[in-house]
């Protein structure tokens, strides 16, 4: 058994203490990871604070883990000591029921597991990234490319892969016309992505404040929410519309910005139902989806994709004991884009 | 010009009075129809009760309109004297813009012009099938194959290219599940159609009343939606569901049926927005979409298939003035399926 280093929320509002977690003796295929980095997600705050769910407490949280192969068990085949391996947002599913054969196990019809705050078959709270070491079966462990620094490979993980997966779903290319909502975590990666994808992108965010960023990491064009003007201007606009939004938004506005037989996806989820006007689907044949993450296959091939097209995230990384500062910024919208801990602040167990 | 016999309503209440409206002289590529049969659809009660929008009386409602050409314009390539026609809910569209190109007038970007209670390009008020002639231009004119009667072809021209057109767009096929949400003048068509080409159907009807019918008419399984294990029963099994219904349903509920990457899609509008939670599209990367009507081509299509594989709804065909009594029999659910005029019971203007 490995005893883990790491940082637990133990209520709803913290702060952020040291702790130590075991993780498992290596099963036959099991991976044991030396985490070198992890991300801050909004995920992790909703979940922490209860929003999605009752909480176990102590809980470790995060989902975005980049790091080293420190040890394989007896039949592992895919990976070595030394590989250089992210794990994202789940860590096993069923593997036997259809969604799992199409490789798409983050919708697993028996439920995937957890990276952390989910039971696993062992009968064990799931506990996440941000500590040191993490145990996880080598199908739910993806392989980083040379050409990614572990840093910036960690946030792929979530933000990464929340925001491909939908864009390659629905068919972002070029001639397509992209939308993103929102433009923080997830949506300067879906920016950066659907620009690498050859699609003509358009940030709608709530104010113009960050439009240079926007136009420099990928934008074509940046619009403002809070000018009515811009729902008159870009009426019928768009292909696929990438909304990473989680707050309650006014959905029929935003589905009004779709063309013939576009596509608006919800990639956040509120906590309130949103308000859908049929009148705003039936008009040009729209529709309205949801998509979570991606599956295993899918976030390897997002990772070679970024490495390929030299996409990564904007980070500021942090030390460990600057987790609750961090999840402040998080939640008052000031971080670009996205915070990565640096594990090796958090000392050895 | 010519003069129609027709009922109209004058009032949001009715009742329908005989009238006689004035039918445009041909243009070039105008047809002139003798109109045999108009089938009753919900919309029609919709638009003249004010639901929709403010209506301009007398309005002569109609859209489901199977006759004969009875005189040509000069320019007319497509129909002669004589020819078996039908016109559905659109007469007009500007043709220019690019989903007019595509053949999807109904998503016309200018606004398709409506069969009735629109204003078309000469600034006339349109006035619908409930009429013993009608004008159309020849690009709005669908032929109505010989295999199919008149009286049956009539609720093809909306109760059919409504279901036909978003069954086919979403794929309903061999090895496909589709549901069908409520089971009557769109509902027994959806059934027969889906059936048709080859997918396995189940109507979710609120009661089991109509089972047999259901079962007869070409669906595989018919369960009650009153019945909270339906819902247990179903979940995660539909590629696709249509829904008929007009009214405000809990779309959570139905949304849960879906497999991966299933559709659900609104052929009726609910005047109320429906609450989405959009957990319940992100779960399986699920949609929910419109649809309206079908463009001109599919209408054709639809005719052609309608007539190949011998499927026409079940009617009940009445007198004139007998109109009111039907929207009555309309309102309270009790038509099976269609109701259709002989406007040959409509004497001569």
């Amino acid at each position: 058994m490995v005893i883990a280093n790491a940082r637990a929320a133990f209520s709803p509002e913290g702060p952020f203490q040291t702790t130590t977690i075991e993780r498992r003796n290596l099963e036959p295929h099991d991976v044991l990871i030396e985490i070198k980095y992890a991300g801050i997600c909004h995920s992790d705050i909703h979940t922490v604070r209860g929003d999605w769910g009752p909480v176990n407490y102590p809980l470790v949280p995060g989902h975005e883990i980049a790091g080293i192969v420190s040890q394989v068990g007896s039949g592992v085949k895919k990976y070595a000591i030394g590989d250089r391996v992210g794990v994202g947002c789940m860590v096993d599913s069923c593997g036997e029921c259809h969604n799992c054969h199409q490789g798409e196990e983050q919708y697993c019809l028996n439920g995937m597991t957890g990276t952390y705050g989910a039971i696993d078959k062992y009968g064990q709270h799931t506990q996440g990234g941000y500590s040191t070491h993490i145990v996880v079966t080598e199908d739910f462990v993806v392989r980083i490319p040379d050409a990614l620094d572990l840093d910036v490979a960690a946030p792929l993980l979530c933000a990464g892969i929340t925001t491909y997966s939908p864009l390659r779903h629905w068919g972002a290319a070029p001639g397509k016309q992209v939308a993103v909502v929102g433009f923080g975590g997830l949506g300067h990666m879906a920016v950066k992505i659907a620009h690498a994808m050859g699609a003509e992108v358009t940030v709608l965010s709530q104010s113009l404040k960050k439009r240079e960023d926007g136009l420099q990491l990928g934008a074509d064009h940046y619009y403002a929410t809070n000018d009515p003007e811009t729902f008159k201007a870009l009426a019928g606009s768009f292909d696929l519309i990438v909304n990473t939004v989680s707050a309650k938004i006014d959905i029929n506005a935003y589905l009004s910005l779709l063309a013939l037989d576009g596509t608006l996806v919800n990639v956040g989820a509120p906590s309130e139902p949103l308000d859908v006007n049929v009148f705003s689907l039936l008009g040009h044949r729209r529709s309205f989806a949801g998509s979570m993450i991606g599956g295993i296959r899918e976030t390897q091939e997002m990772l070679d994709f970024c490495a390929e097209h030299g996409i990564a995230p904007e980070i500021e990384t942090i030390a460990a004991d600057r987790i609750d500062e961090a999840w402040e910024r998080v939640l008052a919208s000031d971080v670009r884009y996205r915070f990565v801990i640096d594990i090796g602040t958090m000392g050895n167990a």
